[in-house]
């Protein structure tokens, strides 16, 4: 039985309502997270994604807007009335990010960050735990339970992609992941086609697969003109692709109820 | 676009017919494939897998009924009416194979026998191309592409899973390959789920993905009882197991039309 | 031309000098490290490594000492004159941490562990960085250029063996990456061989090749009674069989120079 | 105990007499041959290699010379008195090989081609087996016991990288399944730096290492002007470089008799 977890009055995660989180990868503007947050809030979507803290690879890439995404965030998730999901990297930021943030996500590079999953494991808000790059998924469901260990039992946890040889996508999706935590577990798991395919033309097929596969969810990111999004652009859906994904979703769905 | 291959006047691979091949890893015995051939053929299933040539990793393990098999095969096939699908592994046997066999396999660790894939470059039986264990969607369509270049354009594609360090399962199930084939090439594409996660209770999920995300078909180890199966017992599908597995599949096949 | 870094008026690493870092996985107890201390003394060994903050998979297993593994370290070390290595995971024990050990290591799990590294880039500390296990050279480089851009030139690489399919070892070790890190960074590399096979017999023979490569050391896990270590037995050596480590590689050493 | 397979009465693979064998990729014409045959012979090398068979991925790709290359090779070998290394990959040409080639390759693509394996069983030639691209150690063993079982014992593994995640190089070069096949079997075994790194650079290391290691040779690829190679020229080292190489390993061997 997959656990329920409530993040508001109308909106759950674990349940049978597969939900869609959208947003950028980066928060870059008030006037990006405006424009994305007026869209997506038309369309009815309720949880918003959004980085202001990045791992980049490279130290001399964006690194996000740090504390000032977190503001703008905020305005938007008020303005719109939208639920927000934000990594946090540094164990020192959970508390401040706590204000800001309503799900508070772990990355895949810190699936293993024990120091960082001991912090928020002692809060109140939902943790969504990425699933490391080469992690099994022992090692996954420990990362979890680190968490859960705390007191925080409110985890989703999020297959991402796994690193191989195969060098068509940025990822190889692991879509099976999800029946094997579905009898291994009781956390919600959610996909995220965009890191686990990097190729835009993928997110519509590997989304209908997750929703068949019995996944919870998908993350999917967006952006208003991925040619000029400050990272990620090449997975990033632009509003129109992202609508139609959003359609085809919806009218599958009610076949897996 | 899709290449419609044609096997007889009643089914052919490549249109939106999902597909569901099945039988045993091997053909063992007459009554074996007797029992698991009246069972397919009342349920509805048109094309029949079945080994007669096994590549074992263990040269002291069964190797398979080899020509024997093929009989069987060949009994059985008329006796219900199937096609069968059955695998060659030596370029000297393709052309006897011929005469048992409606598709001919091969497996993946002749994905780049290149004797071999020109060998059944030029019959005119159609070709089932099992993926590499390690082999890149590249290095897939250009073994493909030998096949093509004898003359023989009847190529239907089979991911079986990738190796990865992922060790929960046999293999890492890649169900996104199947859109990428789609757009790269024109040849149809099935789903292995029984090679591709080796575990039974993940076999009906990922079948259900495989549909969805856009795949030809499915090809599904069944035995009469696999507990006693002289190869891959823990991924085969006893009959009420299969059967579950058909009528889910098309209350579903319905949706994606 | 690598890099020299000065430990202190004796030891340096980086120079043609093969540096043997040993000690065991974890501090256990005083009376272990002094056990352990006044034999790596006794042959010449002139850094200790001991994990006093243990990453480990399941958080119901030994988590490591902590302060107290630290307080430890510290007084083996100034008893028996020994530079020591141990890791360090959280950013907020950077600054304590720098008070008892001489080179704080970075482990695979938080080779991305950006907040960590940005902190260690800012003490007057050499850093051990390992890679991560499944780190590109791109991308560890780049984790070494996290810590490089604070200020902290003085980083010592580490190659600890990658994931992947291989199963007879516990990892797969990447020896082939020191002539590269070589050719791409000036930053000393040793090597992992105990991480790096997790089988005890193959210690030896991989440290000949660390040498034999061009890695400025080696470093190895050691421990008393390897049966009873309460972390990574298996790959543990015993005093015997680590004597006859050092003896094998002292006597190959000459002609490597 | 590695056992000692006698080539001629001067040769042997399987003592502490380190190999070096050496030649192009493919066989591309007399005048090349004899380029390369010439300079080898005057270094002292005893055996060499050379395809007339190419397994190229790509099948519009030069597929090597066939029997001609095979005649090429014949005349070669007699002129300078070689031994000669050159791979079958059909097994209808076992027999006619066996004429021409004094050791059989078996190329990783065909690891597990066991049809081709049982057909140089029953040959009186030692088998040069290539481990697969992502080959177990156990599979590896396993291929060699399908060679074995039908009577032919005289087989040298070699170990030419396994594929990974890892992009610098063209694959990983796994030195340590050295020491762990001398623990679990009695064949001699080889390296392929060449294939191993896919880059000249390493080459020289890597053979440095597979020295260390305890490996019983190498295979490398040498090519009068590697820029003009038809195959694999990135890595194939020209006259110089193996002059050096072979000068640096004779240096080297001494110390580990």
């Amino acid at each position: 039985m997959t656990k329920i977890i409530k993040l508001d009055k109308d909106t759950i995660i674990g349940n049978k309502d597969f939900n869609i989180i959208a947003g950028p990868c980066a928060v870059e503007s008030e006037e990006q997270m405006d424009r994305i947050g007026r869209f997506l809030s038309s369309i009815g979507i309720k949880i918003l994604r959004g980085g202001a803290f990045k791992p980049r690879t490279n130290p001399n890439t964006f690194q996000g807007l740090e504390y000032e995404g977190l503001k703008i965030l905020k305005d938007i998730k008020e303005k719109y009335g939208f639920l927000v999901v934000s990594e946090i990297m540094d164990p020192r930021d959970v508390e401040i990010g706590c204000e800001y943030i309503d799900i508070i996500q772990i990355g895949s590079r810190n699936m293993q960050n024990f120091a960082l999953l001991k912090e928020v494991g002692s809060i109140k808000k939902p943790v969504l735990l990425k699933r490391g790059m080469s992690a099994t998924i022992e090692e996954w469901l420990m990362a979890a339970e680190y968490i859960r260990m705390e007191g925080n039992e409110d985890i989703i946890l999020c297959e991402r992609g796994i690193r191989t040889f195969a060098d068509y996508t940025r990822n190889t999706l692991d879509l099976v992941s999800v029946p094997i935590i579905k009898n291994l577990s009781e956390y919600p798991i959610i996909i995220d086609p965009s890191h686990g395919t990097g190729r835009r033309e993928l997110i519509l097929p590997a989304s209908k697969a997750a929703l068949a596969i019995g996944a919870d969810g998908i993350i999917v990111e967006v952006h208003p003109e991925p040619s000029k999004a400050l990272s990620d652009g090449d997975q990033s859906l632009d509003f129109n692709y992202f609508k139609e994904l959003v359609d085809e979703i919806q009218k599958l769905k009610v076949h897996f109820d």
